[in-house]
């Protein structure tokens, strides 16, 4: 697989079990090896894995939280590390994301995740059929 | 110097040419040799150097701009990889904060910055005195 295509595969499974609320997967999706950070929405940014994943747990654990899907991502590889730029459709409102990985063990897994509010309309991104983007 | 001591420097001169209004030194900040991007707060998020220096350009060539300033940024080094995470303080308000850079020519550029806004209030942050913050 190309470098940017199995980038993209490892993004759609960080948003896959973001979706389907799968806290062992999205787990395992996150580097072992290296400190790893997280800035939610809003939130001020968590740092190292104990406080990443004790979010995850509330985010997914939280039946209230709106569907989530990934659109119009690009991945920019450079060696072993790696970042994605996509937007987030939630619950009518578009995100602006940056995903970052490295390769661990042959795996692209995520040291860091960044979303904030975007001006653009949900009607301007791509169609939510796009393969990283399955509801 | 160490990585993260290199890669907090450069952070450094980002704001520092962002405070400055130096559009001149924030183009050489930036990768050459590497496809960029730039998500600015609520903006969609722009990709490749001309749209990327576009925006810089209208920032810094605006006098209404609110001055900024970086408080603590945290480098996560990877060999000729790195990101830093940090708050901005701008006009009162918080901002949290992703650089992405790369190793070229010996030099840490940027590949990839976003911002978006942030709970945590102005009191919370490290004083502006630290050195990635001179006034």
């Amino acid at each position: 697989m190309r470098d940017e295509a199995s980038v993209l595969f490892a993004n759609d499974a960080f948003y896959e079990a973001f979706r389907q609320r799968d806290l062992e997967t999205m787990d395992k999706l996150w580097a072992r090896k290296r400190p790893i950070a997280c800035t939610h929405p809003g939130w001020r940014t968590l740092i190292g894995r104990e406080e990443v994943m004790e979010s995850w747990a509330g985010i997914l654990g939280n039946p209230g939280s709106p569907a989530i899907t990934c659109r119009n991502a690009i991945a920019f590889v450079d060696g072993d590390s790696a970042f994605v730029t996509c937007y987030e459709a939630v619950g009518g409102n578009v995100l602006a994301a940056t995903n970052i990985f490295v390769l661990e063990e042959g795996q692209w897994r995520l040291v860091h995740h960044q979303a904030g509010p975007c001006e653009l309309p949900l009607s301007a991104l791509d169609d939510a059929a796009e393969p990283g983007a399955i509801q």
